[in-house]
């Protein structure tokens, strides 16, 4: 390889075993000895661990996670057991405590629930606004609203875009509420970054590893929903990509996996919330519109989101659902939003929370 | 098709059309006679839907369900829509108000959460007795104990079987606790049905439909638990395979799916709370146990699960789950189970519902 | 545990070790000492295998295979993985070479491939015969029929029971063919068993423990199906419940999974071939009827399994599809089934097989 | 909403009903009133269609396709059901024929296999050269090889980049191969498009409509792969996106999906093939590398690609597969590859194929 630069290993050593690699009992001394070799070009040390009939090969000295397939299927390889998690910086091992995100007033991670709750798509001044003052008095602090959507058809209704941006910055002057919506591209980051106070990844742009790199190098949190059939530990790794650029701001957020049940639009996966919560500070809240995709089953998962232990939602709310551009059969009307805000207020003590009460506008 | 007997079609004709056929624009008037033809040999009627550029086909008069795959892939079909839902006794639109199944002073389905609790294998004596007497004392009304068990293994442990369904009774006697345990063959039903209060069906078994035919010849209550991959629907199919035998007293159970998710055991589904509360009367309740299969996530999921609007939880719970000889790794410690039970104390009334306080014995 | 028995350990030791447990870092000397208490009351030899920063502990002695799930949440423990497969009488490594069932002229698991073709549902002897002819003319050598039918509604037909037993055999006498028919439960089992060549158990049933021993008491040979989300692992587990009682004489069968794609009515996993084959010695044949549902990508399917190694093929065929009782949106005509059988023929000696041409009768 | 801008609807009238709402028995005139208002406002027409005791309402006049969300939700509704497919540059029912593509000599779509082969990544010129030498003399046409890429850790290896995009441009030179390789954001899209003669959309990037929409203003041929858990009319939506905008060129592209088996990286979906085949004119191909993700299952899985009807294949070939910086498990050494491709050029025939053989350089 004439010329070209090799990848460059760091001094600084990470004294435990991140790789345990089990040999078969039948390996031969020169497949012993290929593994080795392997370990070694790639600039780690590698331990053999004499067992009772067979021998493991523990690695140390990788700053880097290694991934269980750079082993596995090599010949005389049993099994490799990755025996640490591939995340650092997310994980709860690298960090006391929980991280709290504040914005201006609002905290996402403490003892008090954050709600996000608005329309879809933002569709038109009266619509946002409307849907705005509502969730506001029932409670939300955060209006959500989509001004760049990615749609699975090419013919489907992409957004108002630049106009959405305004009219969610008007909302936001006249009742308060921060503001979250999607970021689709890199293209128009600049953009809906200068208008928001959160900006989201969604689900299709999760593993849109650019996209991460690039809200990075902001400082802007970032609301980074699971991908319909992402991994809790490939969700961990793409907010890894987020943290790794400097921007410690990230708020995951599980809103529904793909199987193989028709009757819902998503499985809402609610284990994720304590499993995401032993193994990162990292802030988790659930979006049950999308996790069940019906309108008269959000209720009851929002409240169960919550009981689990979320730190908060995010809600579809419209004033008129079968208007809606989209995702109108999953949106509630803003009087059952309120109901369920009433209800979410009893529950949150029971889980050692708070949900303050909205004023009207 | 000499002397075998033919299906019969009964008089009673159910008016309204249970199927849609849609056929393609260019489907031809040959390929519209097949398939009301087809109609016709299986005893039912054809309705002709004509539209603007196309015809649908309606299909009434028949008495058991239809399935779309009898038309679904016939020349000119674009669609084949089951307008109607399959089951029909266990479908809310078959009966007023839910089911609610007494069993001497306990009553499931009700305003009052039923907690089943105890160990995933009766084990000995000293095991089961207590058990019983810890989840009794917390508040479980139910004690759960497997007797005979199906394991993925040949060599893995099967239950203490008769044995257990002894110690079982004893336990009965000795906390007043009613009993769930699993049957899981037609050849010890007998001697199972003789020694419990409900008879749990298990996931492997929700589709063995001899197993569900027997048992819906007794009149003992049934817990059905989703299969592992097994729909909403199909688990409402396994009921009515029950009910239409004549037992009414059918309680559903979610208790985790397969998905493609490595870090738990199963994905719990809570949007089937709510989901199968919609489309039936009977009860439902949740297995968090098996639903995350991690003893610490257990007690988020169980308070989910209340709050999606379950009617009770059915939990593993072991003494000493260290030594367990099977799901340890699942099972409560008994104080972890007390805790869990006053949190939940605290959060029924956010749902609408009550549960008592144990007393000790 | 008062006069209960304990579970025997036998003296015969398997020297390898057949699961490692991984410590956290950070284990306490406590922990460690528990865990090899456990191992010790399980009444296998635990081995202490230091490490540079953390120490493993290895399992032997053990004759049963170990789950994971016993140690795997332990306190201190890091990972339980287990370094020999759960299976053993089904598995390469406890025997050489392949599994050839003969069953009087014909075999499966041989250079020959075996072809089994025929109705889903026996529903007349015109029907029946009519096939059966027509197969045999295109060159399978074993008929298909469902006699017992598992349906997902009580309400769908359920097969012509004793009659289509008794037909199945006057085909069988007609035409030479051998039978594979499904045994849906014990009660039936006998009846089946005295009908049939091969029996079939359906992919409800691949985790229906009690049908597995039974069947494993018999020696007629099994045609077992995977179970429609069970992983390999588990085909082969039970596959060893079947082989554990003493009946060598399985076929393994991938007949498609429930993945979350609409259009196909499962979606068959010929992964499976290479996997199983590489696992194990027992025959794996591949049903493309269910594998896909839909008549015309059949062909295809059937196609691959062969190009992908199966050893034979089950494939439903009817002489009239659009008036089938049950699949025939699946099923092949008989003229289409002789097109494929003469595509397979010039495919088997790309992978080394052969195909007999069929001989009119 | 003042002054925003209208959706404009066409004049251009499709006459065929392209979404059937099927209202409940029990709906009432409002309910139908709403409906139909709805459809009215999406400047729609709507057509009652009279049943016995329930009305449908089909929606014609749409241009743009219909999402059954839009109505699947409202009150009163019992199922939305899309009878025409919301794709249509894409699909049969728009153009006669097959698609094939040219690149100056090499056909993808015709009578000849297209098999592009080559490793996961450049990763030196040594490697590079190795291979690409290596995969011609067996007969492949097009040289694979990952310059930019994406990976789940933020620590991995991502590639030579603009280095690894002139090693593939000095291979081309050498050997006269073609050149795929994976463009993964729109920043590197112009150099990735000035490098390669075929551009791949990786399967994490299916669903990234603004790289799609970038790619579809090119003319380059479009490599599309399969989301791990898109459906197969998913897939087709985003080779909608692409040809919406102009370029024809795309290459359908099944690699595995995500599955709940674990013991293969992926499960390797060939149904698609002929599902694919039957919906759209493109040209279909496979990769049985990342579909099974095991090398010594890849030979089997790449027959059965081909028998299954496919187009071509995508293989990973790597000189040295354990010292490989990525997939090295699933990579084939190029005499297993040059064995594959003999074996491939005997099947070709049965499959009405051919498959040229490759000369040495």
């Amino acid at each position: 390889m004439s010329g070209l630069p090799t990848e460059k290993k760091t001094d600084e050593r990470n004294e435990s075993a991140t790789m345990l690699i089990l040999m078969k009992p039948q390996a031969t001394a020169e497949q012993i000895y290929r593994i080795k070799e392997k370990i070694d070009a790639m600039g780690y040390e590698a331990h053999e661990i004499p067992g009772a009939t067979r021998i493991a090969i523990g690695i140390t000295g990788n700053e880097e996670s290694l991934l269980p397939d750079a082993f596995m299927y090599l010949d005389g390889v049993e099994e490799a057991v990755p025996v640490t998690k591939p995340y650092k910086l997310v994980g709860r091992h690298g960090k006391v405590g929980d991280t709290v995100i504040a914005i201006d007033g609002v905290a996402i991670g403490g003892k008090e629930l954050v709600i996000m709750a608005g329309p879809c798509s933002v569709e038109s001044r009266e619509q946002l606004s409307a849907t705005a003052r509502a969730v506001k008095n029932a409670g939300a602090t955060v209006l959500r609203g989509g001004a760049f959507k990615p749609r699975t058809s090419p013919y489907a209704f992409q957004g108002l875009k630049e106009q959405g941006l305004m009219l969610l910055q008007e909302a936001r002057r006249e009742t308060g509420l921060k503001i979250v919506t999607e970021v689709k591209d890199i293209r128009t980051l600049g953009a809906v970054n200068a208008a928001t106070d959160i900006l989201q990844i969604g689900a299709r742009n999760m593993s849109n590893f650019s996209l991460l790199e690039a809200v990075g190098e902001l400082r802007t949190p970032i609301l980074l929903k699971r991908g319909i059939s992402a991994t809790l530990e490939e969700l961990l790794m793409a907010a890894e990509y987020i943290v790794a650029r400097g921007n410690t701001n990230v708020i995951l957020c599980e809103r529904g996996i793909r199987t193989f049940e028709p009757s819902t639009r998503f499985t809402l996966d609610l284990n994720a919330v304590p499993m995401l919560k032993k193994q990162s500070h990292l802030p988790v809240i659930v979006d049950p519109s999308h996790g069940i995709g019906i309108a008269d089953g959000v209720p009851a998962m929002a409240m169960a989101a919550i009981a689990a232990g979320a730190d908060g939602l995010i809600v579809e709310v419209h004033p008129d659902p079968a208007t809606a551009k989209s995702d109108g059969g999953q949106s509630l009307k803003p009087e059952t939003f309120a109901t369920l805000m009433d209800r979410l207020r009893m529950l949150a003590p029971c889980v050692d929370r708070t949900l303050t009460k909205g004023n009207s506008i």
